[in-house]
């Protein structure tokens, strides 16, 4: 496939570290909440298995924050979301659907409870700012929202703890999975969380002092030499051969939270109030029409550039492929795909026509590992 | 400048057009509203002289679509910009600065009424659907709000109305500037707006019928050879000569319509109900304290990938750099720059640095023609 340029300019804005990974060998990149996003170091199954060995570090300044805070904070933060916040910690990271009137999807951020009236809204691509401010607007709601300085250096990879122990000691490695703390780096404190967009565990240094986030990039690759530390990116296919889905790839704001699998973060017995409530319990009454599932497909290789129709042996659509790459874990390619009814279960078959090839598609469970 | 390759994937979606530009020789992509939008075909300043003289054919489908319908469509529409649309017509376009609760800018969009109780909100590069079903939730309003299947096709050029009407006939040629109306390709209605981004005149067709739109295309490029017809995409240098400002690079959700040159469309004297209005109120009696102004820069040529400081003589923060080209028309380089009170007048001087050079920058009023 012909490589296009990508047309840089402040409105897809650079991020602090961009100089630095341009001299490290991103050759890819995409745009997310209007910011680059590096997509490639070269090969991205080579780095795929250097990110399940070592120690990547990757520049996700593009994770931009909302910040929520004020009187009425925790009141427009469940308005927004169905996942049951009232018993949440300071903290804690909570991956939370964002959820509109009609019970669609807005978002899957992971949301930060740092005070019981301030929040960090760490978003998906979409601009879940205006939607904050649509909503506290319409509900005379007291709170400030606006997006800070925020710019995230994720550090993803078994031998992740080790390079985050020598700089930050012992103490960061007894941080819990979702949690986050304060840490100093040269004086400076950082917030810290046990999170990323891999599974192969690390964690987010949420950089709000700039100058000293850029110190922490360099001394985690000066550092980390002694195990293997290379940049990175979230990785195509280490996040569908984990299941972790995209927003925007594999749903979006004509799909609900049923739909993708989100059941768990789906709190309709509870008395806490949020949008499409009523719409979601209906749903749930009637039963959802679709459904995200994984999808095995004969071929050696897939490079996907949008959706592609998936039909039955009629030609019949029965639903269609939203992200896909071969799997050197399965040795196949894999892919997710928006299934209707009565085919989204696994062992169902179907086709899709791929440069004039046509190939056979077999529907699985999620996620594949 | 290096340069990098873009990522494609479902979330930054093709258009409709992606597979006929990418043979026509696009070189160069940019992302807006999470679609791709072409940004070269090869030479910009060629482009720029094409686009000038004769007519392109441009794939805008990222200009996306926001329709609001229903009782309180009109109301909402209302609510979200300050410029008076009591008086609108249907078959009428209208550029209006959305505004929120800040008074600062969520988006600059043309409006289109479609009826009296149905608009398309064609947007710049931010999620205003969001704003839009935050504001409607919150005030309990009853519309119905949805990104409809529509992906414009504009014609833009001199030669773009010889063009246009050897397709549609001369009924095209008489429509206003800023109208709108349906006009038949092969029994096909398509609706038609005199509109563009650039300032050398031409169409939109904002494509509803998706495989009517592809022949439209064809036809286009078939019927314009003797008008030299070329693809082509929105002109850096053009719409910078021509001041047009773009959401995202020179102005965001940081600045307020008073500060960007917007006073036209701001009717705060009217009894209309929108947004912000107590905000610009009080912006307008106390003054603005930055202003999107005009620059010259004493270089051979400029390539920006995000804001640049500009400084007074003693190092001092005087405002910053959003957009830049070198203008044929002025030979010399012009750029689109926030400038600080008292320094946003007209022959006001600073300095900005540029790969260690440091550049002498004149002040001047907007718009450059």
């Amino acid at each position: 496939m012909k490589n296009y340029s990508i047309a840089k300019s402040r409105r897809i804005r650079s991020t602090p570290y961009t100089s630095r990974i341009e001299k490290q060998g991103v050759t890819s990149y995409t745009v997310y909440n209007h910011m680059l996003l590096p997509a490639a170091f070269g090969s991205i199954e080579d780095s795929y298995h250097h990110l399940k060995k070592d120690v990547q570090v990757w520049d996700v300044a593009a994770e931009r924050q909302v910040e929520i805070s004020g009187k009425d904070s925790a009141k427009l933060i469940q308005l927004m979301t169905c996942r049951d916040l009232t018993k949440s910690k300071i903290g804690r990271c909570y991956y939370c659907p964002i959820i509109d009137d009609s019970g669609n999807l807005v978002n899957d951020p992971v949301i930060l409870k740092l005070a019981e009236d301030k929040w960090w809204v760490s978003i998906a691509d979409s601009d879940v700012i205006f939607f904050a401010k649509g909503l506290a607007s319409g509900n005379k709601l007291e709170v400030k929202i606006f997006e800070p300085n925020v710019d995230i250096i994720a550090i993803q990879g078994p031998k992740s703890f080790s390079l985050m122990e020598k700089i930050f000691g012992k103490v960061i490695t007894e941080l819990k999975f979702f949690g986050f703390d304060y840490y100093n780096f040269k004086d400076v404190k950082h917030l810290i969380a046990r999170s990323g967009w891999s599974k192969q565990g690390g964690f987010e240094v949420y950089v709000e002092n700039t100058q000293s986030g850029l110190d922490l990039y360099d001394q985690l690759f000066e550092l980390g030499k002694e195990f293997n530390v290379k940049p990175g990116c979230p990785n195509l296919i280490e996040r569908i051969e984990s299941g972790l889905l995209s927003y925007g790839n594999d749903f979006d704001n004509n799909d609900n939270p049923f739909e993708c699998g989100f059941e768990k973060y789906i709190n309709l017995d509870s008395n806490i109030n949020f949008l499409g409530k009523d719409k979601l319990k209906k749903i749930k009454s009637e039963g959802i029409k679709k459904k995200l599932m994984g999808v095995e497909i004969e071929v050696e290789n897939i490079s996907l550039t949008g959706s592609l129709n998936i039909t039955d042996n009629n030609g019949k659509l029965i639903g269609d492929l939203r992200s896909a790459c071969y799997s050197p874990h399965f040795k196949k390619v894999i892919g997710i795909a928006m299934i209707n009814k009565p085919f989204c279960k696994a062992s169902e078959t179907g086709k899709l026509e791929i440069e004039d090839k046509t190939l056979t598609v077999k529907v699985c469970d999620l996620p594949f590992i």
